[in-house]
């Protein structure tokens, strides 16, 4: 695979339509929806490799991380999502070796957060929106596929006296299960941990009765009863995913293409605007906030939320930052710093979220902000540094704000002639909260209980000075030195190592507590990130390099 | 600097005595000790640099942790000790960034990871044996000079126009500040995330006023009062950290040398042996447990243990076990996996330990408890595999139950006609918590509450199948088949490769949640592990190899 540089095929779409799925089909009924995974072996998004056995490269996650989206927009009616293979036998093998083996690190690291991410999203959907996901693991289950399988509420294993589950990645790749699969055994699954490591180190994996008991599947059926044993489990799961329900027709509403006028590598779409200056190494990314009428839909209540669907600002805008935050991950790897600014007036966004909040018994709006949260959480996990710049014409305010608080750092014109106004709304107080727990304003004001106390629930705007005194400004510029100071803070920040940016980053954006979540993406990724790179892995005598061939490969035996 | 493998010049020893410290000199006067460091540049561990500006290297902080570990254990009556430099205008320039550019991959992990360790002791000094450290920064404080200081419970600064804390790792050399420094500066000092960010990015570092109102420092004093007012401000610790002392005559216990007979690689201590066989890349450490003798001292009470000293069984004994872990790190590098057995009674164990927990309101005993569970703590982040093998003549009970519990895997034979006893007491129920602050227990039964709380309490001898029924045991073997079984287990488990079985052994061995502490193990080291075999580091165009040199660094400026 070559790096999807410039001089690359082509840049990669994250925009999918389902009658243009290559490798899954999906099966709605009532309540239960069958997502079926039959990967085309030619349909992978890069030459070179073959997608044999239900193997999967960032082109079938993306369809995935597609089903499930549109799972909790287009059909709120369902309550059990049964994930299933299409082929005899083999549930999923996994990430697909070879096209390890072919990509760059970043490439690998990029397409291991992917696909992360989709499976936080699949968790979020059973715990937040009452969609449960049942893996039916009718076949072999390894590696990349048994994560995929952790990520479901419930795994059910065929008993045929051939499938297992099993992570072979530590005995036959030299790496680990980075897909969270470490992490959901012990933290979720609370399998025991030495329990895990036999299991993570025996490469046939563990099938039947064994497997349940160790908590590795729920259960096991016979070939013969599984697809009965597991409709009843899912008809049962129905029961318990139907109560209190929040309120709202259950009439699904269409993800839309968003469409963006592309040109070179930037990017503008309705609400969002993306434009990537190759040469200084920065992108800007610009959201443009709610309307008045935005307002005045979401006044209106849930009904109307839902009767403007995709066309929602906050729906909208929202995907068009996810598309935006996917494109520069992937398509524009060597942009350091990302300058973000909100654009609109500060009192509308609050308007809009305080109308927003006041709708979200409806079972849309409560999606519309359950996927607010994601695109921000995305954001918080983008390895690239972001400057908020709140100059002339710009507003951070409620869900706006969040987009300065995830930022590394926040620039702020204090100019008393064109006052830039930030604020706070009910979303900064839990709605959209990081993947450790704790909302963007707590980690900010981490070690300021008291000033974090006389925040909370204050609805006024602050001026600059205001903001700044609050602790929720970096840097508080006057109109004289707003231009200088920030091209120099600019020219600073893309001068420095990309590599200890990460790790700081990566280590300063998180105070206070983890989650399970959050383990996945420092602990597990990190180990897994550096056991990449480390010859005994991907050096030409590495087992993930050599897997597949006659050779054996040759460690270098010190431990680290 | 050369790999230190049986090539290389002589193996680190760990033991040190006071008189020849060549980096440090101690002053005591009552309450307060002060802690001077004036690094000999001539006196670096290995050759090949210099250790200029009270840098230092590994042999400078092996003297620092003894100096630590004597002031709890021989000079209890300390209650604040003060950290200085003996250098005017520089504090600590941090580890020897040519040292660090000289060293091997896995040499740099093993210092930082030691230096981590000291800086935890210094902590848990301050907060569990009430003897408070404060960093008086009387010059430049740089790097791990700084971090350092942030392991302290105070810090003050030096206000000289020139004299300021920094952390240039990242502007300057390209990784990370990863003795914690990171972790420290959001999650124990909270500092604010976006500050934290400027700060880690100005290689010249904050002084002055800015830096207390930052919360990098506690208060900053002109140079003509800094003494005075660091002292004053010692003197008033050493009342609030006076209350509440445990019980028992300060009179300190001189911990004399462990002198191990030393044959090859082989260490073999009073209770505590390691053997290493280089080809099979396996150790065998055992640990004899304690006598009913050691348990008549301690049933006479604390006074009695504070007599019988350093060669009181539970000091004695694990003070070996951590030498022998730290030779095991060090000097041993391709020793992939470690034997354990813990030999002795069970009964005598726990009777041992009931003992010692009896008489822990006196400060030598809680000393002692203190001091196990750090070694146990340098154990679950040792990158070795751990077996515990219960076999003939081996007894896995209350502490030596911590052995099995903080191994990978447990085989424990089943062999009635020689019963191998396994127990638990009070030390498996809380005294000796991990880094994230569960008990071994707690995290090896982190999915079975149940079975948990039918355990905890029970203080009868557990026959090897009641072992394994409470699930303590991962594998349960009888006489016909533990020889091949473990054998076959030894064999597979040495032919994994080192690095991903460092990452998966990191990622399950701690269930659960995260303190700071273990965030500094798991997120920082593994990012800074991460980044020390980039190139953009330490290639031949990196910039912590061409730290001092007139050439740039040149960096592959993609993200990942």
């Amino acid at each position: 695979m070559q790096q999807p540089a410039a001089s690359s095929p082509a840049p990669v779409d994250f925009e999918v339509e389902p009658e243009h799925y290559r490798h899954w089909s999906v099966a709605y009924d009532g309540a239960i929806a069958r997502v079926t995974m039959a990967v085309d072996p030619e349909g992978g998004l890069r030459e070179g490799y073959e997608l044999k056995l239900n193997s999967y490269d960032l082109g079938v996650d993306i369809e995935l991380a597609d089903i499930v989206r549109r799972m909790r927009f287009e059909h709120p009616e369902v309550r059990v999502v049964v994930l299933r293979s299409g082929i005899d036998r083999v549930f999923c093998a996994g990430a697909n070796i070879n096209m390890l083996g072919q990509s760059t690190h970043a490439w690998k690291v990029n397409f291991c957060k992917f696909t992360n991410e989709t499976r936080c999203e699949l968790e979020e959907a059973t715990g937040a929106s009452q969609q449960a996901y049942v893996a039916a693991c009718n076949g072999t289950t390894a590696g990349g596929g048994y994560e995929l399988a952790l990520a479901c509420e419930e795994i059910y294993l065929q008993d045929d006296g051939n499938s297992a589950v099993s992570l072979p990645e530590v005995p036959l790749l030299g790496v680990l299960p980075g897909t969270g699969g470490l992490t959901r055994l012990v933290d979720k699954r609370k399998v025991r941990r030495d329990r895990a490591d036999v299991f993570s180190t025996t490469a046939e994996g563990i099938r039947g009765k064994k497997a349940k008991q160790w908590r590795l599947v729920d259960d096991v059926f016979p070939r013969s009863k599984f697809d009965e044993k597991v409709a009843v489990r899912a008809t049962a799961l129905v029961q318990r995913y139907s109560k209190d329900l929040p309120a709202g027709e259950r009439k699904g509403v269409e993800l839309t293409a968003l469409a963006p006028e592309v040109e070179g590598n930037d990017r503008r779409y309705r609400h969002v605007a993306l434009e990537v200056d190759q040469t200084a190494r920065t992108a800007s990314l610009t959201i443009t906030g709610p309307t008045a009428d935005d307002v005045a839909i979401l006044r209106r209540g849930g009904e109307a939320a839902q009767q403007a669907g995709a066309e929602l600002w906050a729906l909208r805008a929202y995907r068009e930052l996810d598309d935006a935050l996917l494109h520069l991950r992937v398509n524009n790897p060597t942009v350091g710093l990302v300058l973000v600014r909100a654009k609109g007036d500060a009192q509308t966004v609050l308007d809009h979220d305080a109308a927003l909040v006041a709708a979200r018994d409806h079972w849309f709006v409560r999606e519309v902000l359950l996927h607010m949260g994601r695109v921000l959480r995305r954001m918080d996990n983008t390895s690239r540094s972001f400057f908020a710049l709140g100059d002339r014409g710009t507003a951070f305010a409620g869900n706006l704000l969040e987009l300065a608080l995830a930022a590394d750092r926040f620039y702020l014109l204090d100019d008393s002639s064109a006052p830039v106004h930030v604020g706070l709304g009910e979303l900064n107080e839990g709605a959209l909260p990081m993947a450790h727990g704790l909302t963007r304003l707590q980690t900010r004001l981490y070690g300021e209980q008291d000033t974090l106390d006389g925040l909370v629930g204050n609805r006024a705007l602050l001026e600059p000075s205001a903001a700044d005194d609050a602790g929720l400004v970096t840097v508080l510029l006057d109109d004289i030195d707003w231009d200088d100071d920030v091209r120099i803070a600019i020219e600073e920040r893309v001068s420095l190592s990309p590599d200890a940016l990460t790790g700081m980053e990566q280590n300063l954006r998180f105070a206070g507590p983890e989650t399970p979540e959050s383990k996945i993406y420092a602990r597990l990724s990190a180990w897994q990130n550096w056991i990449f790179i480390r010859p005994n892995a991907t050096g030409p005598e590495g087992a993930l390099t050599l897997y597949g061939r006659p050779e054996r490969p040759s460690f270098d035996w010190q431990r680290v």
